[in-house]
């Protein structure tokens, strides 16, 4: 049996942008919120993995959002699960859905065990293996990637100093605010006029308090919709690179 | 009777620096959060407040904080009430506190009522006084205002452009994030070394999306402690002053 992990939320309105729904950036926020508790009530939270030296670290993110979303001031359901595992990685599933079950958003993202003295790759330890009350898995599940984009015709860049309250209680950059720098370039105009139905999200490098970020952008409007690019690098550091799929409003 | 408004709120990991506290601009947030809910129970929220074309203002705050503060996990009260009002003016107090009753943070607030088309103060409806169940006041209270500062000398400043997700879901920049502009300048090094006792501000214009903020700050070591001084402007034109008092950690 796969333990899963449920928890209630109210999203508040500094939680929503101007069109009363959660920022992607705020969604993700809220999920990995439910993780660190799921992970905290199994013992492999925070307090375990220090005595590790180690902590959770995001790889890629790939999510789909539903034709409803979330509004300001609604008790929310946030879920979680891990998938599978094997030595070195995790694929863990985020809901967020509401209280009568409609699935706004459904996240699948791959995490490691890094060292945090050494900022190395390390082996999941056993004992945090055991709290997944699951068998490991001989071939994970991939996560779809952000496209191949090797022309960057037309892209347009924003830069974004990292500030002290980037950082969170976890001590490092919140990833989620890779989706807010990837986001606000693309203009208050185009974020009014569209949603996200899809995104894919790759980290390569973490980025650090007081460095410069610059997002580049490049939307492409296709036959079958619009589809945004987002490169995240400091200097010619690639840091994450995404593909977001939009609907209009 | 005064009416008291009191809510229940879970801090997330999201809603902490690396401290492990809430940040101000968060614990503003949640005060704000609880003055929404207790306008919108009591008839004078948002809805009621577009039906007169007109939305609440903050003119400016003053708080002091406790030895303790909130833990990220911690579930905080959120006490709120109206203190006084004559026509145009609003006093509200505002509170965090731990379930046994520690206080983390008092504030009070001033605000108005502006009629959001013609972008100027216009007296509270009455309908929305009636809301406040308690008599009007003569004189009303004063707040602490920020300390009249016109030698900025050894100040520093930093531009923050305001982002997209500035606005939150009432439409405007989060007041709140006033307080990040004014104390990320400061510097990793003193916010960790440092935790804010006591603050005034004092807002003078609104700022807008698109625009670029100077944050400027100027550290003042009294015999009693550190005091620091904040100003927030758009060009030459002042939006936003503040006085904080830090205790070292």
């Amino acid at each position: 049996m796969v333990a899963e992990f449920t928890m209630h939320h109210r999203i508040t309105y500094y939680e929503c942008d101007e069109t009363g729904h959660p920022t992607l950036a705020t969604a993700i926020a809220m999920l990995i919120l439910a993780s660190d508790n799921e992970n905290t009530a199994t013992g492999v939270g925070q307090a375990a993995s220090a005595a590790y030296g180690g902590g959770w670290v995001i790889v890629n993110y790939a999510g789909k959002l539903g034709e409803q979303q979330a509004k300001v001031d609604e008790e929310v359901v946030l879920r979680t699960r891990v998938r599978a595992y094997n030595r070195f990685f995790v694929v863990r599933d985020f809901w967020i859905e509401s209280l009568s079950g409609t699935v706004y958003m459904q996240v699948t993202g791959m995490f490691v065990f890094m060292s945090l003295t050494k900022r190395k790759l390390i082996a999941i330890p056993q004992s945090m293996i055991d709290g997944f009350s699951l068998a490991p898995t001989k071939r994970l599940p991939r996560l779809e990637k952000p496209a191949e984009v090797t022309e960057w015709q037309g892209a347009f860049s924003r830069e974004y100093r990292v500030r002290y309250f980037d950082i969170d209680s976890n001590r490092h950059v919140n990833n989620a605010h890779y989706f807010d720098w990837m986001e606000d370039p693309l203009g208050a105009d185009f974020l009014k006029a569209h949603r996200v139905r899809k995104f894919r999200l790759a980290f390569d490098h973490e980025v650090r308090y007081g460095q410069t970020v610059t997002s580049t952008c490049m939307v492409d409007e296709t036959t079958t919709g619009i589809v945004t690019h987002h490169l995240i690098r400091v200097g010619e550091h690639e840091c994450a690179r995404a593909t977001i799929d939009w609907q209009e409003n």
